[in-house]
């Protein structure tokens, strides 16, 4: 390492830990992906998990650490509240949450909606949203944050004004390791023939009909209709074909174009960019470990902490 | 007992399985429901499991057994090949499936309806649906079987034209004990405000809004809007609610009206009469157990098995 690190940002999920060693310039000079995820962190041991990382980098250094994700969350290392909306992005270094440790280290807020009707919160996505409108140099747009709970975001003047979640992923891995459709399966959802029908499947339903569709998968399976190493494919684009249909209704309703950018993994952008294709919805790619990181470190910059190397009380 | 056993009745599912006693006037003798249903039979063992449940009716007797369900699916004693709608109910008895044991079994075959875009299945609901048909003298009707796999039915002049399946029990029973979701959850659902709220949610909501609501139960417990324990209702009453609402636009764009007879255990019942009242379907209620061995004993003596103890050969 070459250029000397300035800061160290986090991107701390359930199931893993992302750390990059950032220089001042912005720059990420390393990265590590560890499988500490909350779920693996031994009671209480963040501190021992973090270094345990990036123990090397922190070593005889007054390194600032900022960590977004879950590990603000009630199973995280502290439970940091929620912001509301609408909330400009740029407020998340204002609400910066420190937590105990022996270097500086503190946690980007979560964001809720309050809507009555269908409240919703995130936590790590508003970081990918900011690391976002960093990478396009742009101060609005519809986002779309594939994965387990997929998010759909509307940014006006870098405010995050709405947004809403879909549990596509989460349901997709309920039903391909338990219950009766996993049964029926063989291997993974690969983007081929089998995920492009189900997509449009979803696309071409009748509403509401998720839950019909779902024992479909099934049927599909015991008539012969679509072989085993089909099925999940087949699941995968019904439930992703499903969300962009109703997303695209939502964005409809808030007098948006059919524009987006989507923040995620490439195996997850990839799955979205051809259910994008079939629904008529523009799509713009960005991985999420490109932007993510950047964000963080604006952030840590925003709050001080590259400076003083800690947050004022209070701050 | 004091009348004689005619013939041996059972719905032998995944999990339980019912046997009755069945007397020739219709009337059942005694029932006995075991926790041996297909998933609980050892290797191949299905007639000492069913010599297990009612070994002593069969004792010394050339008594039929005639079965329907899952026993008839390719994880059950023997798949029986599903039968195609449109499909005269009373042809179920000419299609009796026999099986090898010591005495006259036979198995009630499946059915499967090709709607190209929407194929479906089902094992056991026919027997259940015929039974209804007894039980309240028609000969046509709307059937609503909710369950794991929850199944709506045209029948019209004893012919069952059309059937859907809904995945609405599984998905609720993974949600519970699985994932996200099940962690924020203490109890069952019951029949509360909460499942109210959830049926609620589930008819004002956006169209196709299923993967956005469900997520919105996360929301709710994790912003404090709904308590542990009235979590599990909500979820509850959110897809129940989300089934009838697509059950319903199914019946109007078929020109049906909002009726339905609807057949099943006691504590299903309860949720779909409640829900149904919220959605404005007129339901009238069976237990599944009133109306199935009346069925079977009908399919048995229509196939000849209460004279002749067995089944001709190409019967």
């Amino acid at each position: 390492m070459s250029r000397a690190i300035a800061c160290i940002v986090a991107d701390w999920g359930t199931t893993n830990l992302r750390v990059w060693a950032m220089a001042a310039d912005g720059g990420a000079i390393e990265r590590r992906v560890s499988d500490r995820g909350l779920l693996a962190v031994e009671r209480g041991r963040f501190v021992e998990t973090l270094e345990g990382a990036c123990g090397d980098w922190l070593a005889g250094r007054r390194l600032p650490v900022v960590m977004s994700g879950m590990v603000g969350s009630k199973l995280g290392w502290k439970e940091v509240a929620y912001l509301a909306t609408p909330l400009g992005l740029d407020e998340l270094a204002r609400h910066l949450s420190p937590v105990e440790a022996p270097f500086a280290a503190a946690i980007v807020p979560g964001v809720r909606f309050d809507d009555p009707a269908a409240p919703d919160v995130m936590r790590g996505e508003e970081t990918q949203i900011l690391g976002a409108l960093q990478a396009l140099g742009c101060e609005q747009g519809v986002f779309l944050l594939p994965g387990t709970h997929s998010k759909w975001a509307i940014v006006e003047d870098r405010q995050l004004v709405a947004f809403r979640t879909y549990m596509t992923g989460e349901i997709y891995g309920l039903l391909r390791s338990h219950g009766t459709l996993g049964q029926l399966m063989e291997g993974e959802a690969a983007h081929d023939a089998a995920f492009l029908r189900g997509v449009k499947r979803a696309i071409a339903g009748e509403p509401d009909d998720l839950l019909h569709g779902l024992f479909g998968v099934r049927a599909l399976g015991l008539l012969g209709h679509l072989s085993r190493p089909d099925l999940a494919g087949y699941l995968s684009g019904l439930l992703i074909g499903t969300e962009m249909r109703s997303g695209l209704a939502w964005l409809a309703a808030k007098g948006r174009s059919r524009r987006a950018v989507a923040v995620g993994s490439p195996g997850m952008l990839e799955s979205y960019r051809i259910a994008a294709g079939l629904c008529g919805l523009e799509l713009t790619s960005l991985n999420s470990d490109d932007v993510t990181p950047g964000a963080l470190l604006t952030i840590a910059r925003s709050a001080g902490l590259l400076a003083r190397g800690r947050l004022e009380p209070g701050g």
